[in-house]
């Protein structure tokens, strides 16, 4: 397989606030709160979730592997966003994950101008032995997995109202 | 079922093109150009298709709509992007898309000030009766659609490079 290419990992996560922020400030709230149902996430509750990934687990897991090697990384909760968003606004978020993110990428350029080992092994508490350069890959893959959630939410609830038009509509039937 | 909220459709149409734009704007062309394999779309093929939608679509439609009742479309043509975008780089497309939207949507906004009627009917050539409501929570959803395809084209380019975290990306599952 190709080695991945970390300019594009680098342009890719540099985007994800801007388009999040494009996407959601100033929307409607029936809109920043809307779910797939049940247990589902509302864009509000993604962009919080995005928040604790900055925080909590991609820098933090990419210096666990360049400074110790094979090290064991802390589990990611993936609900801590419920507790930590209760109060704000959407555009609050945005600031906050904007701020992190920029922060979280200078923190990358200098990683990668002292030289990253693309090949450096950690170990993930589920599934072993990870590398920096797939961290880097699930990265980018996980800012646009939510990015295209925060769409397929939205788009939810207004495909309901699409009569016939639905069937073409491939997107109301993912379910990420 | 509840009736279409017209300033939701309004408030998600306004924010497409600067999402793209945020999204794709400087992005290296190994993205820009990235495809799910086969005859699968590029993000580029996409905004040349949302132009398309904005140039023959869209509002064409309402306006058979709402000027004759019931009148039957033109079919839509999924594939004019293909030699409409030649040589066109996808900033020049982001603009041409953002220029026509802003076009559209204010000829929208005429249409409701002077009242649209969201059961006005017109007929598809495919499957028949549909309602001037019904073409605008397509348009939306339609837009919503297009935007969660660029980002899981993207997301496919990096998620080869996952490896056991791919479990863990549901985004590289969907099918569109």
């Amino acid at each position: 397989m190709s080695v991945i290419d970390v300019g594009a990992v680098l342009a890719t996560l540099e985007r994800t606030p801007a388009a999040l922020r494009a996407m959601l400030t100033g929307l409607p709230a029936e809109l920043v709160h809307a779910t797939e149902g049940g247990e589902s996430w509302s864009p509000f509750d993604i962009v919080g979730h995005l928040i604790h990934g900055e925080r909590t687990d991609w820098i933090p897991r990419l210096q666990i592997i360049l400074a110790e090697g094979r090290s064991e990384f802390e589990r990611f909760d993936r609900f801590a966003q419920f507790e930590a968003s209760q109060g704000n606004s959407v555009e609050g978020l945005l600031e906050e994950f904007e701020t992190l993110r920029a922060a979280n990428l200078a923190e990358l350029r200098e990683m990668l101008v002292e030289g990253i080992d693309l090949d450096a092994e950690g170990t993930h508490p589920e599934f072993g032995r990870v590398t920096t350069g797939e961290l880097l890959a699930t990265w980018a893959t996980h800012d646009l997995g939510h990015i295209a959630q925060v769409a397929r939410v939205m788009a939810k609830h207004f495909g309901k109202h699409a009569g016939p038009w639905a069937e073409y509509l491939p997107i109301l039937r993912d379910r990420g």
